[in-house]
Parts: structure tokens; C-alpha cells; sequence
């Protein structure tokens, strides 16, 4: 996340003059790509920055956050699960940027189209990073603590979730020597389907059927693999229960 | 299913002569679309008609085509998870056209790139299939019934359990009032990142950097929804045992 970040709003033109890591090989190469110096401390930094990002594990934005040197400095984090109050602890020129996305090392992120979702302590602070972030998406929205929280959660659903049964499937193929790649039309397709109905109304398969024959010869194929069989236990169990918009 | 291969059937070119189904005013109207006569009885369709394609729900497969009259007919059906075993029972020409894709009343589905997994009873009758099918797709390819058993069972993993998922996630999303939208570039981008590197290389989230610290959020914000909060224990548990490839 602080590479693509970085690297995006270096792009975009934004000056960067400083880059922390507690990796100082990292910041090192972070820094030489966007011809920003690279520090060692935190408590180092020029004080006199416009804005400091905080792109760090979740459970230490807090203490990073403590080190940065300056009163009252304009410092920002960009988790979906760290609650704002926690740098207004430490700052009143607080916030948030928090791109809604996943980032792999291989992957390509369109920025553009990425929702950058926002929070600031002021209406002024707000303003400042409706500025900076603008460069990077087309889509940026105010969303407050409360609601970033549920939007991870969603997106935990959304992205890693669906990535690791993309796994399981991918485990699944290679036992038969079957390529992966044969089931990437339908994953698109499914994806395609949200852009005119709501999953709710897209929800195909045995489950929504209630097809328990099918389930059992499912279950019956995943006889050495216990874990996957708890898996689609809860989440057949899930279908069923859920009551969808448009049974097929 | 039935209606979208009939359609595409017709649009390519196939003279469709018959149409049954379950209820008789599917098969008027699909009949009516592919310029075909619609019948009431199995028994009574034309023996001589080239290829019968049994387009039924999994269980009913076998019951239509013993129905089927003429000796020997060529019969294929297109379920994922019956034996070729089935069919075989009843004729020696029997096969399977079986399309991996998903099939919802409002999606729109590009039969060019959609996998066609076929088998035949014989090598002959492959090669009749293909014939017919390379009219449909340009990817058709010879998967024997076991094989196809497990393809069915790793498509309900990567179509119909993250469907269910996006559901979750627009529910939840809903009760904070923000647009499921939001999520779609998310949702794209983990697609997308398939056609670069393997799931199992892709795998990103709290579950896999054993975030104990976010999980436990996660379930308390998922408190009121207790079989949720077991989907999400048992996903997240399944991606903590799981070995990937490339841990991020």
C-alpha cells in the first residue's frame, strides 16, 4: 500500500520529501523511486512537512503517529480498521485516506477508478485531503469511522474471501490436471452480473435450490479435506438461510 | 440454461426442430424464439431427429432420457455432476455438452469464450459433439465425468459461494447507507489479478497475516449475525491453515 501510494502520487506530481520504513532497505529503494530523502527516525522528520501518511500495519499507527514530530501535525492514516479518534489523540489536524483496494506486489491498480475513501477532524482538514486526494481518483467519498469499519468487513467478503476459494478451486483443478484458467469466464461473468443486478438477485448453484443431493455429492469430493467440508457446510447452510431477492 | 443454448443454438446457424419442457408454456415460447414445435410428450418427438440435448435439472436426467424414443438415439445432457454412466445406460450414443458458466435470467453471456466440457461415449460421437459445440465457443475440450464432478464442484467455489459473499456485503453495506458500487473496482481488481498470478499467489487480507487483532473486530461487528460470523470464522480459519505460495 505505501509503495502504490507513494509511487501514485509521485505521478500525480505531489512533492514527496521523506520516506520512513521500519524496513530501511525499503525506504531506501521507496525513496530513490520518488527522489524523496530517506530517514532512519521518525522523530528525525522535517517537522515543516505538509502532510505526513501514515501506511503502516494497523496496530501501529498509533505509535508511529506518537513519534512524528511538530505540533499539531497534519497527519493522515489509510486503514479501514483504525478509528480516526486514534490520531485525534495525538493531533487535531487529523484523518483518513483509505483506498478501498487490495495491493499485491504483482498487480496493476487503475488509481483512477479506485474509491478513495475520506475523513478528516475539521471540515478545513477534510478540504485538504478532498485536494490531495483528488489527484489520485476520480471517486472519492466521505465516509466516517463507523461506517470504514463495516466497509472493510464487506470488503474482507468482497476480495479475500472470494480470492482464497479461488484458491481451494485452484487446488481442486490441479489434482485433475485441469487448468485454472478454464474457470476465469465464469468468475468474470459473475463479476459482470453486478453491473445490472445486485448479488442478491444473481445467486445461483445448489444451495439456493436447495439441491441437497448435489451438496452431498459435493461433500462426498471433499471427503479428505475437512476444513473446505466445514467451509461448504456454513456456507451452503448461509445460502439457504439467506433470503434472496430473486430465487432462481 | 436451456433457453440460453437453444438461443445460441438457433443464432448459429443449428436447425432446432423440437422443444420440450416440464412446463408447457416454457416450451411454447422457447419454441416460438427458435422456430421450432413445441411438444407436449417426450415420447412423441421425432425419432429421428440427429441429436436430443437434455437441458434438466441434475436429478431429472436420467427419467427424460429413458423417454426418449428411436433406437439408440444420440442423447447428451449438460449437468455438471451426472455420469456419462447415465446416459450410457440408455444408448450407446450419449454424451455430455457441458458449459461452464452461470446462467442467471438477466445476464448476458458471451458463448465465444465461455469452456464447453464435453465427453462421449465413443470417439466418434466426441468428434460429432465438438462439431457442434465449436460452433458455440472457441474453447471446447475433453473432460471425462470425474474430472468434470470436481470442475462442478471448484465452479460452486468460485461462482456461487462469492456471489453469496457480494450479498453479504451489499446487506451490510445497505444498513450504512453506502452503494454497493463502491466495492465493484475491489471486486474487479481480485479478478483481474488472476490473469497475472494464481489465487493461491494473490492472497492478501487479515486471515492470511494473522491479524488475530482485526478478526476479532470483524466478529464483533458481525455479533447479530451469528451464521455469518461462522462463515467468516471458518473461511478465515481455512486461509490461516492454508499454505500459499506467496504470503504477503
Amino acid at each position: 500500500m505505501a509503495t502504490a501510494l507513494a509511487l501514485e502520487l509521485f505521478r500525480k506530481g505531489c512533492i514527496i520529501q521523506e520516506i520512513w520504513s521500519r524496513e530501511n532497505k525499503h525506504s531506501r529503494i521507496l525513496a530513490q523511486k520518488v527522489k524523496a530523502k530517506s530517514v532512519q527516525k521518525i522523530e528525525k522528520m522535517n517537522s515543516e512537512t505538509d502532510l505526513f501518511i501514515i501506511a503502516v500495519k494497523d496496530d501501529f499507527v498509533s505509535e508511529v503517529a506518537a513519534k512524528i514530530p511538530g505540533k499539531n501535525p497534519f497527519i493522515v492514516h489509510t486503514s479501514g480498521t483504525v478509528d480516526l479518534k486514534e490520531l485525534k489523540k495525538i493531533s487535531s489536524h487529523a484523518g483518513v485516506i483509505y483506498p478501498l483496494q487490495t495491493f499485491t506486489k504483482k498487480s496493476k491498480v487503475d488509481f483512477t477508478r479506485l474509491p478513495i475513501l475520506i475523513e478528516g477532524s475539521s471540515s478545513l482538514i477534510e478540504k485538504r485531503i478532498l485536494e490531495v486526494t483528488k489527484k489520485l481518483s476520480e471517486i472519492v467519498q466521505r465516509i466516517d469511522s463507523t461506517q470504514r469499519k463495516k466497509i472493510h468487513l464487506a470488503a474482507v467478503f468482497v476480495s479475500n474471501f472470494p480470492n482464497y476459494f479461488y484458491s481451494i478451486a485452484e487446488t481442486i483443478l490441479k489434482k485433475e490436471k485441469v487448468p485454472f484458467e478454464l474457470l476465469i469466464p465464469l468468475i468474470e461473468q459473475v463479476t459482470s452480473n453486478l453491473k445490472t443486478s445486485p448479488p442478491s438477485s444473481n445467486q445461483t448453484g445448489p444451495a439456493v435450490r436447495k439441491d441437497k443431493k448435489t451438496m452431498k455429492r459435493h461433500l462426498e469430493l471433499l471427503k479428505n479435506e475437512k476444513e473446505w467440508q466445514k467451509i461448504y457446510r456454513s456456507v451452503s447452510k448461509g445460502i439457504m438461510q439467506h433470503t434472496f431477492e430473486n430465487k432462481k
